[in-house]
């Protein structure tokens, strides 16, 4: 049986390839690589029926994932997080069909761990004996962990305004951390000088082929649980934009392979009204976005001021009559909070952002009232105790609940 | 078809019995008390096999779940957690078969979710419209959260001690929030002032006969997870020891219906020194516990001085010649550590506690070598951010990362 049904590696720009085998960055044009696979052997030779016994987490769909050997599967049990049914929140937005995929059920408690559990293989598959990344925060933290069960030595670099308790994660995995008093960006040229000075893998984001892959398998997810269908929108909360790179690119697999049919649901990137590069670009209907100046939101991990894969995020955008759309920090912040109460989950600030949008766009008629959407909320809101901070009062021993 | 086999309550101390379509707290003796089922009908209707079909939460095994009709399930998709194969701590404990249930990937990232979800569930199907409970966080977290899902009123009281992002997440999912400067058994009184006064369904910990249900499912996974088979071992961090307590009662429910076979798994319930009423019962063979004066742990979900249910966590030792050990705060803060560096896996404390209670039982010969081992992890380590913190070296805009 074929675990991998992995090709090569081709550059969406000049289109150049490589071989999987040896280990890639950037393409020598300076754009991110992408994996192909041989769609065509998996479309004759996998049935989609016996995906549905497998093992409950993203290694179900192998043959779509760049891993050739499962002795090299590094897996903290990530994968097949819910898609929940929000029929409250739907009912105060006019939408009947409103889902969330909950990315709080991963390892790390962040959506980061499904890039980090396929980077992490198959840079262990690739031989890599230390890795090195910036981050601001979460993906660190993943990193870390899976590269410490993958016995590969980590060294990662936060700004010292990422959450703090994705500094702890980082310190206990064993990986040298260090914060920096700047923006990711910063972080970013600390690391590539480590990288140059000491050959060590580069893991930061699109800089390494597979982390998409690992990301990926949220759109695939999403397809599975709604029986093999598309739904009519998806709403990912956007800094690097991986994730929406990621589903663009499973649909279309799914599509060629045949597992899926018909038009592709329109995706929306969600960003802060402080931070939201790819929603100008794609306002001005441009190929590319400008770096973001004195970016600035409280939901930390969309504070991504350019991203190296900006022009796929925004075709993602444009090939599917999607959309991007800002929201303010306050905006956000109050969602979070309606959301604990119509439907008992404390979500990210990423995700609220995303909530907020879906919120929007349906009182704009952007969205109709029966269409389905799914909301990706990307991770735990108890990752982001600062955000939800409460003073309930205080009782002494033997004293009764005062009445309201 | 039968959603639910549910049968009656039934008193394990007194056999006396009630109604599932009434609300019951304790029996007039003042036992907790149990759920029957009709096991006979389950073992002619039911196909084992039917099992690995269904939804991947705990509801996939309905039949034996208290909840009558699907309508009335309140759920955010908890249940089906990873049981991880752990080689390199094993390899280090010398037991070649470690396994890890990680309770981390379920909605608040605590196993109390899952009892919650199921005496959520079960409230609003008894009607209930307002609930309280006391806490020592994360089953306050769940309760108030399941309870915002139901449109059911929460009322809660935690010491002021209790992890900080509990109150977050109670206060956010709406409920009435009240801190005590003293310990759970002082919440409690609050709590029962409270339900005397105003009607509330008292859900505290055993005094709905419920919760027990859903952590049952703990056992009920790890049987189907291992094929069907029971592991040799099963360690639990014990506070209350409801999820103890329900890990016995859901296999000897899977024996008599006929899904597992064989003498079941050695039960061990694993304290902290600084609180360890439990082992103190069983080191003098005792049938209830004595209250622990002055308890204290880091592990504050352990930190328990005196279990309504002590005898039903003793019985299930004695039953299953299990033992009990108590370790110390030192030691566990210590293995959480070398859990993350060694497996990638961010465990709380509880979780850690069990582990240095494997660690130690390895050791002494109590558990062989090629014994099948599961630990359960109780929850996420990022609730516990205090546990964890650390000072990594700050870096500049432009600077370079110093040579060790």
């Amino acid at each position: 049986m074929t675990y991998s049904y992995v090709s090569h590696l081709e550059c969406p720009i000049c289109e150049k390839t490589y071989d999987t085998e040896e280990r890639h960055q950037l393409c020598t044009c300076g754009s991110p690589l992408l994996v192909r696979y041989h769609l065509d052997r998996i479309k004759a030779e996998v049935e989609r029926l016996s995906i549905g016994e497998r093992s409950r987490d993203l290694w179900r769909y192998h043959e779509l994932l760049p891993v050739r050997s499962p002795e090299h599967v590094v897996s903290l049990g990530e994968g097949m997080t819910p898609l929940l049914h929000l029929p409250r929140l739907g009912g105060e937005y006019g939408l009947a069909r409103l889902y969330m995929k909950d990315e709080g059920l991963v390892p790390t408690g962040s959506f980061k761990a499904r890039g980090a559990a396929v980077g992490v293989s198959k840079a262990k598959e690739l031989g890599v004996k230390g890795l090195a990344m910036p981050t601001n925060g979460n993906a660190g933290a993943a990193w870390a962990l899976y590269a410490a069960r993958a016995g590969i030595e980590a060294t990662i670099v936060m700004p010292q305004d990422a959450p703090s308790i994705t500094r702890s994660e980082v310190a206990l995995a064993g990986a040298n951390l260090y914060l920096v008093d700047g923006l990711i960006s910063d972080a970013g040229k600390i690391v590539a000088q480590a990288v140059a000075d000491r050959g060590l893998y580069d893991a930061s984001t699109l800089k390494e082929p597979y982390r998409i892959e690992g990301k990926k398998t949220m759109g695939i997810e999403i397809a599975e649980q709604l029986g093999w269908t598309m739904p009519d929108v998806i709403l990912y909360p956007t800094g690097g934009g991986v994730g929406l790179i990621g589903i663009h690119k499973a649909l279309l697999e799914l599509r060629e392979i045949g597992w899926l049919q018909g038009p592709l649901p329109r995706l929306v990137a969600v960003q802060a009204e402080g931070c939201a590069p790819i929603v100008k670009a794609w306002q001005e209907k441009k190929e590319r976005s400008e770096f973001w100046h004195d970016s600035t939101t409280v939901a930390f991990g969309i504070n991504v001021p350019k991203a190296l894969g900006d022009f796929l995020v925004l075709r993602a955008l444009y090939d599917t009559d999607g959309a991007a759309i800002a929201v303010s920090d306050e905006e956000l912040l109050q969602e979070q909070k309606r959301i604990a109460r119509l439907e008992g989950t404390f979500i990210c600030p990423e995700g609220a952002a995303a909530f907020v949008a879906a919120r929007k766009l349906a009182q704009s008629g952007w969205i109709k009232p029966d269409e389905k959407m799914v909301v990706l909320n990307t991770g735990a809101g108890i990752k982001y105790p600062e955000t939800a901070v409460v003073s309930p009062p205080l009782l002494n021993i033997g004293d009764r609940i005062p009445a309201k």
